[in-house]
């Protein structure tokens, strides 16, 4: 396979400024490779009132079973201060060895490398026994409402049905083969607000403070044990991120005090008996105080795909490829492998997280060689292993 | 006495809309009055970078010794919203046989009394054995910086000595007679500021949240008892008035948390053994955690005029006219009280404080007429006493 090609599209891609939710020629980019191996390009533009409308694209070459989804975005992060940036972060500059650019390692880079792979795939063996597909949405990186969820509705009331799917989101934490995630965990929103009486400071008995009882469920919530983790996962955790009452009278007792919080919730958990749990802990810290929980609504319940063949079947290709045994994580953010794997089990592996969303946001050649030479073995032992 | 001389002025103080810092004729309807029994009379008009000029009165009659002071304010709170009140809150219109405006027990009826009371002890008795003044501010509803400290000053520099002062503040909780103040507690403002690190909520390890560690400081400032009271002083209070963090971004962890907080302190307490044990309690509760305490400069201190012969000579006046025993209070705001006990013994007797600062405030002409008695018997119990 030819190295140079990932890095060569990977800094197309990064020459295309698709700051979510623009496009900027950047799919474009992905739907001519794959038309010159032969697939079926699907470009789809979804809409919904309040959200900007987000491109997509959904390509297939081949039918059948079995059928294995290469998943990814285009979109990318603001790149904030552009002035604190080395180099200008949309000229894909190579500067010791590294490509710099926003996208670079998120998840441009990976895109570079699925389509790397996959043409050298094709060249050598021919379009694959069975399906091979990318799912690349512009809408990872904002709302998630014009994107994967709708693309996956579309293709599976057409028909389709997928086997397997791989994410290339940025897993690995210091070293390209350290980490391979398979599963995420949920996450969920939640306000608090706490009902006192205004008055006067010189006259507490004719006043209700809700700072106090504000400062009591925060801290709480925040020392609340929820689990010590289970097989796959972290402990579930919370962050209380803000608290606001926003009286400037120090004077004055305010009438209302109010917070915020965020739960990374794991598989011991469904948002119902994680709601009730919040509950339960908020109104023993509350006493008698009047208080209301409120939840925002979460699309991001926990999953996992238990380890297994096709877990089995990444790791030994990033083994074989880095040399290293992978850790199967489940830690971090959310992706949109939440979406996925209501379709099918699915994995994610890609490049290194340490720079993404930052400045000067880079991705080293080796690793985006690297990362292809991965994905290149994963479609031969998908393909062309013996059918059981 | 004539007890209608009382209610008139009171209304025609009232008429002077005198909102902090303005005076609009107030001080001049306080200065005729006194000048017709032979009050000299001085207006006085202070500056300070930063705040607004303020008018006051400070005016006398008699020499020597023993030297009592009437003293007060002239300026009110805002009306509020206008609409809400159910008369003109500067017309001074009677309904029910009680007059309806804005200072009508803070503190013109007063002031009314004041007036009355000394224009009938004059027409009676003549002017005072020893002297007998009249310290007016308008800064008591303001910054209080160009009105009573100021006037103070200016009248011991000129070579005032006072023995005794009354502050007609409305001390009476429900019926005129039930409360003579004999103290206040201190009052002092702080800041709190928790340093974190910011970061992700999914990435809680590479952050470090500050807004459990506020919670808990102000749980813990909260539930702190910094006594059970003195003889004369109900508890030390702390109360927080607000935490603030700001933070829109429901999966950020900030970098800051703030909070303020007001303590109403008795006489155990000096400003720097209350800002010690407000560390202490702060440095525990806050653990390892980067935390910064700062006080407000503070001119409230708490002060006692000691129960003895003069509360018991204003007590008896408030007996002999009421029918009531008055409880000797420390309790509730701050008032200039504290800056005249510098210079003298003070004691504050007023009308009642239901409707203060609130819409609707009235006074009831019985309760003025029954102020104006009082202050008549302390003039006599105070002028014409057989001489030690």
């Amino acid at each position: 396979m030819s190295v140079s090609r990932a890095v060569s599209l990977t800094r197309d891609l990064i020459r295309c400024p698709s700051i979510t939710p623009k496009d900027a020629g950047a799919l474009d980019v992905v739907a001519r490779v794959l038309q010159t191996v032969g697939f079926e390009t699907h470009r789809l533009t979804f809409s919904e009132p309040g959200t900007p409308d987000v491109d997509n694209l959904f390509a297939k070459i081949g039918s059948g079973a079995p059928h294995l989804v290469f998943a990814g975005h285009t979109d990318v992060v603001p790149t904030g201060d552009v002035s604190r940036w080395s180099r200008d972060p949309f000229a894909a500059e190579v500067v010791d060895g590294a490509i710099i650019g926003r996208g670079a390692s998120d998840m441009k880079g990976a895109i570079g490398a699925f389509l790397a792979a996959t043409l050298a795939f094709i060249e050598r063996h021919g379009p694959p026994k069975g399906t091979l597909s990318f799912l690349i949405t512009g809408d990872e990186e904002g709302p998630s409402i014009n994107g994967t969820v709708k693309m996956l509705d579309w293709a599976l009331a057409r028909g389709e049905r997928f086997d397997h799917a791989i994410v290339g989101e940025p897993t690995n934490v210091s070293s390209l083969g350290d980490t391979i995630k398979i599963g995420r965990r949920g996450s969920m929103n939640g306000r608090i607000r706490v009902s006192g009486k205004q008055g006067h400071v010189a006259y507490p008995h004719r006043a209700d403070n809700p700072v106090p009882t504000i400062a009591r469920i925060v801290a709480a919530l925040s020392a609340h044990d929820f689990d010590f983790g289970t097989t796959h996962f972290d402990p579930t955790n919370l962050e209380v991120s803000s608290i606001d009452v926003g009286n400037p009278a120090v004077n004055v007792i305010p009438g209302e005090a109010r917070a915020q919080f965020n739960v990374r919730f794991n598989d011991a958990w469904t948002l119902e008996t994680l709601r009730d749990r919040i509950r339960d802990v908020v109104r023993e810290a509350a006493g008698e105080a009047r208080v209301d929980v409120e939840f925002m609504p979460s699309n991001a319940v926990s999953f996992i795909t238990q380890p297994g063949e096709f877990t089995g079947l990444v790791a030994r290709a990033v083994e074989e490829v880095t040399g290293m045994t992978p850790e199967l994580s489940t830690s971090g953010g959310t992706s949109d492998a939440r979406f996925i794997t209501r379709a099918c089990p699915v994995v994610e592996f890609g490049l290194t997280n340490e720079t993404i969303h930052a400045v000067d946001e880079n991705a080293s050649i080796a690793n985006i060689d690297a990362l292809a030479a991965v994905y290149h073995r994963i479609l031969e032992a998908y393909f062309l292993r013996p059918r059981s």
